[in-house]
């Protein structure tokens, strides 16, 4: 039996300048309804992982690349807590230990699989796939108090979209693109003026105020007040990390200065690729949160979501296919200040991995 | 608002050694009857396209791709003679300049979008893709005579080929081809002696005398003469630039010697990128020109083409697949003697421009 | 008539360092019954080949490039024993000397396009693609004495798999994954412990032997013996060349120790390119062979070979995938003794073409 390589110190499966996202952070991996008893192939970062649940619902990542002959494990069964390879029956613990070869007494303890850490927080399942060695000092997942909350009802969806995830970054950034994408879908039309914007650290947020600014049918209907009703709105977002952006809408009834209800979005983009992504999206509502409301909610999301996803495709698409690149020219606005500041973030956690 | 680049001098988006087509040429963007107030996105020499009418129906061409987040703007829509990007309502007028940012007051004047030179010459729409600063130096679009010429009925149509677009030039500049590749349609057999050549400047040309040979039904039916009469014909071809090739029969009496019929016929072929191209056909006629004999003409044509089109394509295919790529041992003949020189002065149009 | 290069010393059209097959070798080009007047074009180690019979019956293989203007000879026809392009009308003898060029009097010596040594063994048509200058030094294809054999009834089959073809030579050199893959087709699970290997120069075998071990349907069926009986079998393979792989079973009686019955199978696999090949399998038995027996084994060896088919592709699309490409951590063990032989005897294979 002879190992190669496998004790070498851990090492970005892709060179830095040919991505725009860092290894040594948090990701979604996966919704946790996604992950389950079934073996669930997926690639992450470049890197092809397989995501199941041990028997007492641990959720577990390892690599999806037998060590032994390069066969994705997915292909295999679980037995028990332990993945069989489906090509020669090597079998791996739950922590990559190779724990039976089938022509071996002795498993060699070198076979091991590479396990990635993981982190459970409803309804994501987070996944880190970069240098063991600094786990320690990276920011853990942040944690979006209002998914816990139970006032709030929840709604989720994944897409899959041809597009580097920083695209879609930029189109949660910029909500001036409401009045166009989505205008008949979501119907905001009154993003128009550029928000305020502050950065802390490495989070970055835009706020917009509306006062006595009619509210569109999405609002209106899950307040229970008339459409277009003048009412004050406090929209702002944040980019938490490379992994995950956060939208809200509180709504302050005008006469009393009172939050009569609180919309809540994120946005969970995982890279494939350099130009694919797992796009993971969580709607929160405090108030018009009945079963059917969210049910309708998660429709015209869906269908509004769509329209994000043909636009960033097509400009992904001229991307790839422009000589140039991503080196023609391009113009900034005041409007795009939290998606510049969010690229400046991107490329100082990538400074921080070399 | 900051702007990057915006001001450098022009550039070829694909560097000289990976294509074989000058920029700084006219080439033929479209129809004109295929340029509309619709939005028509098209690449033409690896350069994002957007063309469409203004409302006073002269056409226009900019860089599909708006300088602010890279969107097509053919996913946009027109507002008068402008055209206002999908993604977040920038608008541009005809000439590129930005005249409107949803969320500026007055629209950042580096933000215009590259516009090109048009020259329409129907039943062309012709597009400058070159340097700007050269454009008054490099030789306008050519003119046939006979497109313009009442006497003619015309019939066109575009083919879209996986092949690079010399591919189609020699094809055209070798008719020897017609006694294998078109035997069962155009049944045009007795191109089989080599024609003689010459070259005039940028210019070159075949030309082949038929004395006293029976006529193919393609010329007979059209000339309303008995298939296989023998009859005089003078054949010729040049290839006028590298967007055009022009092929002409003229029919004289053996009796008479006089001109009793003239065919023509232009191939105009658009690199889409390296192994692509638009091909824009025009066919004319001066005799046997009803519109029902037309219509068979242009039947007849697209599954001529189409041969044509089976073949280079399959040539293609073996180049890209092949190692050696377009390095394979390659024998030329006297035949190929005008396919020969018109590779010569595509060279010469782009040693212009290095 | 010019001729660029045709004259230059032979070179394989790709580089060693981005594929893993030698050219200074015989390979199968197809099985005999794939060989036929028709015109065939295959890619053979990145070769475009034109395969077809004389109308002797001698197979003929050629350069599927017209040295003309690269037009695929398979378009073309047959006229004798000469191939027509299908695009000008060059023709070239079976020798691949240029015999006709419609437009000349007398066809230039140097339009030859190159052909290959051909031997057929049936069911085998060899090609050799390599350089000519060495053909001598070259060992002969391997010659498998029971397809020859009267008292062997044999089957076979193509794919067309988009793998390396030594993932498949892995697969046949280690056995164990017969419990695995085929555990619901083959049903043969008693492949676990490993077998015995011996290497003598550039041939590398294993060997197996089961005493007492109950048969498996496959074998009982064809042994007209009782499902699971104790038997004895003695299996065994070998690597023949980069080309070539045999394997074999012997069924002993138990209580007298003669040989009852013999089973062979080989697996001949051509790449076409660095990550797809040709995998052309024979399968023979001396005894359970009548016709309906036979038509049985070749429909079960279909889907057994198919698992493997989708098991390597997996693997290939992984390695394909992966950033890391072939260079992620890789383990071997006992059963693989074999696998990494061959590995090395490919490498002394290709070390001799530089």
């Amino acid at each position: 039996m002879s190992a190669s390589e496998n004790t070498t110190a851990w090492r970005a499966p892709t060179a830095p300048e040919s991505r725009n996202y860092p290894y040594n952070c948090w990701w979604v991996a996966g919704f946790s309804d996604e992950v389950s008893r079934e073996m669930l192939g997926r690639w992450l970062l470049d890197t092809p992982v397989l995501l199941y649940r041990k028997e007492d619902g641990t959720a577990v990542a390892m690599e999806n690349r037998c060590p032994h002959r390069g066969a994705p494990l997915s292909l295999g069964c679980l037995k028990g807590d332990a993945v069989q390879c489906g090509y020669h029956g090597f079998s791996f613990a739950a922590d990559g230990t190779c724990i039976d070869v089938p022509s071996m007494k002795k498993p060699p303890t070198s076979a091991s699989v590479r396990s990635f850490p993981v982190i459970e927080q409803k309804p994501f399942v987070w996944i880190y796939l970069g240098d063991p060695a600094v786990l320690n000092n990276v920011p853990p997942p942040p944690v979006l108090d209002w998914s816990q909350d139970d006032d709030f009802a929840l709604v989720h969806g994944r897409m899959d979209i041809a597009a580097n995830y920083m695209l879609l970054k930029e189109n949660v950034l910029d909500l001036t693109h409401f009045g166009y994408v989505h205008a008949k879908t979501f119907k905001i039309t009154d993003w128009v003026d550029p928000p305020s914007f502050s950065t802390d650290g490495d989070t970055t947020t835009f706020h917009q105020s509306f006062r006595h600014s009619p509210l569109p049918p999405l609002f209106a209907d899950a307040l229970g007040l008339p459409l277009g009703m003048p009412y004050n709105r406090e929209n702002y977002g944040s980019f938490l990390s490379p992994a995950l952006q956060e939208g809200a809408v509180d709504f302050c009834d005008p006469a009393t200065g009172d939050i009569t209800g609180r919309f809540r979005v994120s946005h969970a983009t995982t890279p494939i690729d350099p130009v694919s992504m797992h796009y993971f999206w969580l709607l929160g509502r405090d108030h018009g949160n009945s079963p059917e409301q969210m049910a309708e909610l998660e429709k015209m999301t869906e269908i509004g979501f769509a329209e994000d996803e043909e636009m960033i495709e097509a400009i992904q698409a001229v991307t790839s296919r422009d000589p140039r690149g991503s080196n023609a020219p391009e113009i900034s606005v005041k409007t795009d200040t939290a998606g510049v500041q969010a690229r400046r973030i991107v490329q100082r956690w990538m400074a921080k991995e070399t």
